[in-house]
């Protein structure tokens, strides 16, 4: 791309502070960019930044009003730079058709403007829509399906019967479908229940590398529209994530459970199984939720906490010892004066 | 499948309550049955649901003595749904035979009525028993072996040397016999300590997606008979899991460590190396275990203590502040008084 | 192998106690070593073993000056082990050749003496550095390179333009420059913050099974000469790790942190975004790092607090119910005693 800064604010629906005339071609961190970049401070804390980096613009919330770059002020200064980036880097899809080394079933439907890589199997009875691109090592088992314009990436595993919708990006070693973890015992011996259920992931949704997401026991385990999974989260069996939360790194959601649509549950959050988690929740790293969350609150601690509630108590954790000592203290002092006041009360 | 109910409670070992000629032909959970299909209750907070289910029958226990719907009682609810449903979703196994995209030594031996997929690779001297199932991208390396009827999905990597029984079920992604993490410190160079031991999965493992099971350094890690582990489970060099064990979703065990039989490791469980778990321990969601665990207990909390002693301390924890401020205040209220009662000694 | 005990402890600078003549043919860990082998204790906990294993010497430290045993006594007997077990394992390397099933654009630049398994994939323009190994399922996309001698396993994914450096040994499953997790939020939508930058990895790297390192937004992340990253590791985008540290199984790092050189995170540790850990930092299991850390010094606990510190508050947190009782009752005490005192004044 190459265009002025007054363009770019145009484009984004902000405005300029400075020479709108200066040319932009690229977007760079504000630490690595150069003249003829643009750059963008979301966080407060890197307004110091502004004076040192090389930029030629510099993206910023209205709140900044001056200063000896030409700035770009929008409401959102994150979002817009998300959009800068995406016009300098995104490229015209191109299909490249299906390699002779993909192993295709016959009976699968298959769209137009497909891009199979080598080493690629679609099962029987599958259905693959439009501009779908399968890197090498993708396996799509029979009678499942997935979405115009999804990108599968290398060694996704897809299993029999799941539906993925459109528009939907599995990075590298994600699993679907694989069986739930469900076991009867019988005596010491765990029985094994057959997990005939299937997966549904709903338009728009991004799931991170070897991420696994459980087939249900009998029903669907479903992730609706929108939602983004980082990388290595487990989803068990049955499990239901609302749209557009967004799951982090390392979380395990456990089978059964239904995660709200806005929420956030950050790195390796653990949840139980057979609870509700409510719109718009947060839940901090590392917490561990054992009971239903209403929802538009913050929660953090294992077991979790009402926000505040953990923050207080954590603040007292380290002082234990001490309060530990002054309450060994405290009982001698009162013993002793409790003796004290006996012999006060005597001696009268 | 369809049998009438008196058929079903006759192979379940159970007895009917209400009308056995009801003709059932399928299974489904308590919300989504309809009518020709049986369902089950196997904890007792679903009862109310009895009422409303579309469910042509129900498993219940012998506490559930009437409904408006035929029962079949059995002791074990949840094992008889579990054989209902293998009963409806099983089929004969197909053998596929050998593709010939798939990739196999001339050393290996094979059985009989394989089913190897395209892009399946087996190393030299493997030795692959009768009705093996191996899915697309599965690897077997030089010298391991895979009993008979074990299935392992796409995308499976079983390292050299490694012995794996027979009914084994390993998920996509899973990997068997990689490396141990071992260096020993020359400075501050870390040098690799080659981990030249193998891993055993001896029969009737299953085994959850993108798990990671590590080669001993010396010697063998070994996952007894029967045990089941769920979905991302870190089990590191040298560690043994005795029969019929449970292990969760993400749990994590360190080098060397021996786990009991019939234990269960709940979700996000960390344990250290080094150590053993007696027999029949239940471990709690995020725990952290530090030190051996005596047999036939529950533990819970990191560090991991007894059940009961982590619940009733942690219910405390919120009430930190305040017992901080409590305490702060009697030792005001008691210096004040210390005061007093002295100078009532000294007004004598 | 085969070498007398003399010539051993010559080629690793130690010390022969007793019979330097016997002969060493292999090496085995103390339960299981026999005659003709060696074996070594590095734990002092071990020692009474030295009276029973069957091997026919012993590496040990110099503090032990006699046994039954010969003994090869050297300053770190770990790090000796290593260097014998190498000794015993290591085979010359055997270049296979590039497999007629693999598949490498013509555009690559390929090294001398490679291993290319079936089911390769190496895309456009890849550079493949001298006796390279890449097993069956791997992955190399466009503009990515791997330095000499580098061996990549079954079923690793590196996405496009990713630098591998030389001698690094990524196991089954890794993933490497997939999209990190970066979104703007459009009111509930999540917009998609294109990830155009890389991950590089220098020389001497070693990542376990099923671990995931993400590509920079803009810019690099960066993995520095010799670490040693366990499985199931997540590495989020712009995390710098530092020079030989040490990161063990199932830790979460989250963006744009940087480690130090020669730190170690031990198993499920998780470190929230853009913050600093020093040089030489030890974080223990399970800890959840929330600010920097100063080099030089042992954390703990989540959030993570001094070593020390958080050893001596978790000491007490059992006792926690004891305490709120010893509390109320000393309120309860006191109060009495106030309405004494206050009786005593007021009968004078």
């Amino acid at each position: 791309m190459k265009k002025t800064l007054k363009e770019l604010a145009e484009w984004l629906g902000g405005k300029v502070v400075g020479d709108g005339d200066v040319e932009i071609s690229g977007v760079a961190s504000i630490d690595e960019a150069n003249p003829g970049e643009i750059t963008f401070i979301a966080n407060p804390k890197y307004l110091p930044k502004l004076a040192q980096t090389k930029a030629s613009a510099v993206i910023v919330s209205p709140e900044v009003t001056q200063a000896e770059k030409p700035l770009l002020c929008v409401p959102n200064p994150y979002l817009a730079f998300a959009k800068v980036v995406s016009l300098c880097s995104s490229q015209p899809y191109q299909p490249k058709g299906i390699d002779a080394q993909a192993w295709v079933s016959p009976t699968a439907q298959l769209g137009k403007d497909l891009t199979l890589y080598p080493f690629v199997y679609v099962g029987d009875r599958c259905r693959i829509g439009d501009r779908v691109t399968l890197y090498p090592g993708v396996f799509i088992g029979e009678d499942a399906s997935v979405g115009e314009e999804s990108i599968l990436y290398p060694n996704v595993s897809v299993y029999s019967r799941t539906v993925i919708g459109k528009r939907v990006i599995l990075h590298s070693g994600v699993v679907v479908g694989s069986d739930g973890f469900g076991y009867a015992k019988d005596g010491k011996k765990n029985v094994k229940i057959p997990q005939v259920g299937t997966v549904e992931i709903e338009d728009d949704v991004e799931i991170g590398s070897n991420t696994t997401i459980d087939r249900a026991a009998l029903g669907k385990t479903i992730i609706r529209r929108g939602v983004k999974i980082d990388n290595l989260v487990q989803v068990a069996h049955n499990v239901i994530i609302g749209e557009d939360s967004i799951i982090v790194a390392q979380v395990g959601i456990s089978g059964s459970t239904k995660i709200g649509s806005n929420v956030t549950l950050a790195g390796q959050v653990g949840v139980v199984g057979h609870i509700e988690i409510g719109d718009n929740v947060m839940v901090g790293a590392q917490a561990g939720v054992t009971h239903d969350l209403p929802a538009n609150q913050g929660y953090v601690g294992s077991p979790a906490l009402p926000h505040r509630e953990f923050l207080r108590a954590i603040t007292v954790f380290p002082k234990l010892p001490e309060m530990k000592k002054t309450l060994n203290e405290i009982e001698k002092r009162l013993k002793e004066l409790e003796k004290n006041v006996l012999s006060v009360r005597e001696e009268k």
